[in-house]
């Protein structure tokens, strides 16, 4: 562990990590390791910032915080190899849905830095721009994590495993899914003959709107219209494909619920 | 119907017509009217295009185009009457669903110009960077129409009425379930004590990363990966609510659907 510039391990090299370590490497921090299973994965990352890259857990060297970035479901085994070799070190793990208690029992310091957002290796986001959720075993801890994380971004905010569990979902609702809304969105427009290129206007627009209302303010379409017979049209258009219409008739219907009038 | 500037009458006075009429009164057509069933929004829209506000369809003065943007189930009606009134005039809707044939048969200039875009009344919208769909019942007619359509944007595209509906369709996915998902977002956000605001930034990014990838590639969440621990952990928290849960399984489904992995 340096004096001067405290160190940091990545143990993971995918979307997450990438960005974070690009973006600690550029506010300061000592990436001193990059931990992959897959040595390729490893030496891409630890290059861009200057680190060693590693393959296995017994080879990391010492470090003031190990960054866990890694697929939830590997996250338990390799964090319970790693706080036993480094004791000392902060473990900080980035996972929306994990608890906080995913690092074995006695581990002295432990946090959660949840980054909100959405990261593609190929397009470079702008961390000053990402709230991150944070939270430690013990108060001092949760300052060092706050610290990390307003190296990143002045948005943080302390939040507990239970709460970050539910933003994550809120999360898949305003990203993933919507994402998904655009694939559907560009099935239907490529059968009308239009390229979803012309769709972005309207999903800009639909993005900014809620900058200045809120969504409930925003909706519009036929659903909350409650206009049977458009809604009676579009499912007859896609009676035929499965993948649209399991998807068409839930989101109708929960449109037009949340703005039923009383009789 | 005046020798110079030719004159548009607006049938209807909601979001679409508001920001039409704005529109084409800056790119140098003379509204002479905006009908509305209703006077005062018939005078509130006139008010801001100089126009003559009436809300009988008998008191609506001779117009070289007639632009309807009132509801599809009135749209027959206001259509059959008005056509009668002014045989002479090109009849122009400007809905998303209503076929061509929506005007009475015999109607010598009849055409559709879809705008593709969301509207409210008090958000402002940049035509320019509107597509806009065009339909007639002749070439020459639609020409005309084409050439109304140029006057708000650059982005005019040729569109029979079967491929527009589908394009509506699209744009349901792309706009009105998108932002349905960001009003189940925030419902779910709130109850983890993060305000809406925060998720802007994974909204915006979720809307620019489409820009540069397609939807399919740029997805991402569990049911892509296929995690059915945190498929099960969101489904366990949203159990309680119908509303929420109602949406997160098809989404889930159509989304792992769609990434599947051949055995």
């Amino acid at each position: 562990m340096s004096v001067n510039t405290p160190t940091i391990t990545l143990v993971g090299a995918g979307n997450v990590a990438t960005h974070l370590a690009e973006a600690l490497a550029a506010g300061g921090w000592r990436v001193n390791c990059v931990f992959s299973r897959t040595m390729l994965a490893a030496e891409t990352l630890a290059a861009r910032v200057g680190a060693k890259p590693v393959c296995r857990l017994e080879d990391v060297p010492p470090a003031d915080v190990c960054l866990y970035s890694v697929k939830d479901d590997v996250l338990p085994s390799v964090a319970a190899v790693l706080c036993a070799l480094q004791p000392e070190a902060l473990h900080v793990h980035t996972s929306g849905t994990m608890p906080l208690s995913v690092f074995p029992p006695g581990v002295k310091n432990q946090g959660v830095l949840y980054p909100l957002q959405t990261f593609s290796k190929s397009v470079a986001v702008d961390f000053r721009k990402i709230p991150c959720y944070v939270e430690g075993n013990t108060l001092e801890t949760e300052m060092r994590v706050s610290m990390l994380a307003l190296k990143l971004s002045p948005l943080v905010r302390s939040l507990k495993s239970d709460d970050r569990r539910r933003l994550h979902l809120a999360a898949v609702f305003a990203c993933n899914f919507v994402n998904r809304c655009y694939a559907l969105a560009e099935t239907v427009a490529t059968q009308a003959g239009v390229p979803f290129e012309e769709l972005l206007p309207l999903i800009d627009e639909t993005a900014a709107k809620v900058h200045r209302l809120a969504p409930h303010e925003a909706q519009t379409g036929p659903a909350v219209r409650n206009d049977s017979r458009v809604i009676a049209a579009h499912r007859a258009l896609m009676d035929h494909d499965a993948a649209l219409s399991s998807v068409l008739e839930p989101l109708n219907s929960s449109s037009r619920d949340a703005y039923q009038q009383p009789d």
